[in-house]
């Protein structure tokens, strides 16, 4: 790996531990009049504006709703209690605003640790990065994320190791943000199929938080590779559902790119295959709605927007063998 | 490792490359009447103001005088080119003036990426954490570390590594600063025989560099361990010179807490102190001015700073034999 780059290591706090103890005391650092954005029952914050309206992908008038109630209150902090769709309003209302975020993740999607913004208008999805949204203060409580069924922390966990992985070969891809998208990686294949024998144990749900939160600030940091870019083509035309097409896509793209990154990375890698059938996660996309003759669209979508410096060229050959493995669910090699 | 922890991951823009090309461009960033703190001959930045006052440890009337200079002359950004006393320096400034810092570091101490700085009075140093006075932007160009002779190299990383183990088992350690000492480590261990073999090569010196950041960024993270206690009571009690001090004892603080840290971490250190021969780094502290009959002395000041959860506890037994190891440069086990 080159050691000439740029690196931007973005602030912020991170609390591991009980949010019932630490949520309070680090709001108050922030401000005085919260507005807890979830849809979570309980009155976590006492005395503070809920607002309780979140919807996925972030609609903007969804956002314009959330942001009138926060000046119509005088909101000083903003607080976010749930997945990536709580967390993205959050960011949306602090996009406009500069009002700072604690961010009190449920599921393993990261957002909370990137400056990544995402906004859905007339069914068209913008994002991009402003210092602004970054959640000043992260409590990662694994209490939390009991509730969350395995299949589903299974789809969340293998699409935060999607993050660090994909990170490795991203084109802004540099030795700080690979150095935690390979601890993430470590963090991630222990934590998996911990949660999966066990999915009320608090130390695999608190390994795969770990892991998630160095796998997102990783992605954040390196940005999109190939992987990604498939599964955003893939997602965008078909409409394939999104946890499910990252676990199924992401042993292809490791086949594909594996044998050309150096040995050190690629003997970390060499083994995470077997992680997908340990915790029983998805294998074809024929499952989730994509036909075979779909293929073809997809790599002439796809091959315009392979990131440069990919480990192994992508041509419209490597790319339909990829597409039709991953299709079939055939062993990725 | 514990999951219940507080990390605050601190701001910084890091570029690895040459600083003739990146140093106008990075400065333009933060300001236009930019002050260069240096001992170097050459104008770095045609029109900026110089200022060639650099004293070791940072006398508080050296930071008072650059103080001055920089608010006579209306400057609005620090730039400065140098080891950690340059570093400190442009530190004492921001401290008070509240102005950017772009640092470019020149040996592998690693100040440019800590939020400490340092300040002595009457002979006495302070130190202490400021936001303030963490650099921006650091420029880090493996050709300025050229001129380092390679005694001075190996000292200099010899310490950048003393910061990257004594992380390990600080009393703030947590798994993220723990997977950025791990990171710094591999760097280090590779990169100093490349410098004693390779002196005039870049590879070697950069990968120094980058190692050196890692290190810097987990110890301003995790806080000093029991071998920085060890040195800061040797040094001030005995005056021995720094650099030397933390190369001698590291070996015989790993001996002693190694067999105590989980067997992933234990691995990675098992065959560090092979590498101490490999270059020829300082072995006992009797060259540098320490005596037998100081230990007792020695041992009675550092009982009381141990860092609470050093991985064994530390007697008067262990820390004597510690230190006449030390003292004698016998194998340390």
């Amino acid at each position: 790996m080159s050691l000439r780059f740029t690196h931007e290591t973005l602030p912020q706090r991170v609390v591991f531990g009980s949010h019932a103890e630490s949520l309070a005391p680090e709001v108050a650092r922030l401000g005085t009049r919260p507005m807890v954005i979830t849809t979570r029952p309980a009155d976590v914050l006492p005395g503070a504006l809920h607002h309780r309206e979140v919807v996925m992908h972030v609609p903007v008038e969804v956002a314009e709703r959330a942001r009138r109630a926060a000046a119509e209150h005088d909101v000083d902090v903003l607080v976010s209690i749930g997945g990536g769709s709580t967390t993205g309003l959050a960011k949306a209302v602090a996009l406009t605003t500069g009002l700072p975020i604690v961010a009190v993740p449920t599921t393993y999607a990261g957002s909370e640790a990137t400056h990544i913004w995402g906004l859905t208008e007339n069914g068209r999805k913008t994002t991009g990065p402003d210092p602004r949204v970054l959640p000043r203060t992260v409590i990662y409580d694994p209490g939390l994320t009991l509730s969350l069924p395995v299949d589903l922390s299974v789809a969340s966990g293998l699409n935060a190791l999607a993050h660090c992985v994909d990170a490795i070969w991203s084109p802004r891809a540099d030795p700080i943000n690979q150095a935690l998208a390979l601890a993430a990686i470590q963090a991630l294949r222990s934590a998996l199929p911990r949660i999966v024998r066990e999915p009320r144990g608090l130390p695999g749900r608190e390994e795969m938080l770990y892991g998630a939160h160095l796998a997102a600030v990783a992605f954040a940091s390196a940005g999109s590779g190939l992987h990604h870019k498939i599964c955003h083509v893939l997602g965008g035309m078909f409409d394939l559902p999104h946890a499910q097409t990252h676990a199924v896509v992401l042993p292809y793209v490791m086949a594909l790119n594996v044998p050309a990154v150096p040995d050190r990375i690629a003997d970390l890698l060499a083994d995470l295959p077997d992680l997908w059938n340990a915790v029983g996660a998805p294998r074809a996309l024929r499952d989730y709605g994509f036909r075979e003759a779909d293929i073809p669209a997809a790599v002439e979508a796809i091959l315009p927007v392979v990131p440069p410096g990919n480990p192994v060229p992508v041509t419209a050959g490597n790319l339909t063998e990829l597409l039709h493995r991953a299709w079939a669910g055939e062993e990725p090699t």
